[in-house]
């Protein structure tokens, strides 16, 4: 199960409605894991309450044939954390993960951001 | 949203029954992350079918009020990936994190791990 695994920090993020509202970062996430050519088998979503700070986070999953994709907002702080994971069983997925943080970092617009790349496992 | 992740890859588990047994895997995990003071706030699983080389893997996520936990097995390869995400947003939740790793590694029991620990985030 060797494979990458991305994760992005990201800060100061222009489009504010993407991290408040749950339905359509869902929406948002499916179409990018769709356009990236991965596979999605099952997703989960948890709306944090909102604070004295405003509306409360968003945290989700899509998992996916190939591992998956995690994000957690805090939109008291323009922030979000994506994790993409993909491993390369059977083909190389490097490309389409790379593709789908690709999407989703254009979409949160972030004003900084921190990407790491890790490889995971041992040969598949 | 500073924190901790955790990734851990493991190889030549000597339990078997983790890679397999969803709803068993579902209630360890539970029982780990709870034990590590941390909370669930949802879950999802997904299993692969079996296939010519056996059972089919197990795909699956706790989302905690911390960030998250994500599993995925290839019991064809006795082979577990583990993610353990804590931001530390009002307290530092990296001990429990720790806590939470070393729990499900003694668990797995694997002949061979590889662990990374990865810094994220900015000061919160």
């Amino acid at each position: 199960m060797n494979g990458l695994h991305l994760t992005a920090d990201l800060h100061g993020c222009r489009r504010a409605h993407w991290l408040t509202d749950q339905p359509a970062l869902a929406t948002l996430c499916r179409h990018a894991v769709a356009s990236a050519g991965l596979c999605c088998v099952a997703e989960q979503w948890h709306r944090f309450p909102a604070s004295a700070q405003g509306a409360g986070g968003i945290t989700g999953v899509l998992l996916l044939a190939e591992s998956h994709l995690a994000i957690h907002t805090w939109p008291e702080r323009a922030a979000v954390t994506l994790d993409v994971y993909v491993c390369n069983f059977g083909r190389d997925n490097s490309q389409a993960a790379e593709a789908l943080l690709a999407g989703l970092l254009a979409e949160f617009a972030p004003e900084s951001q921190h990407i790491q790349r890790l490889q995971r496992g041992a040969a598949c």
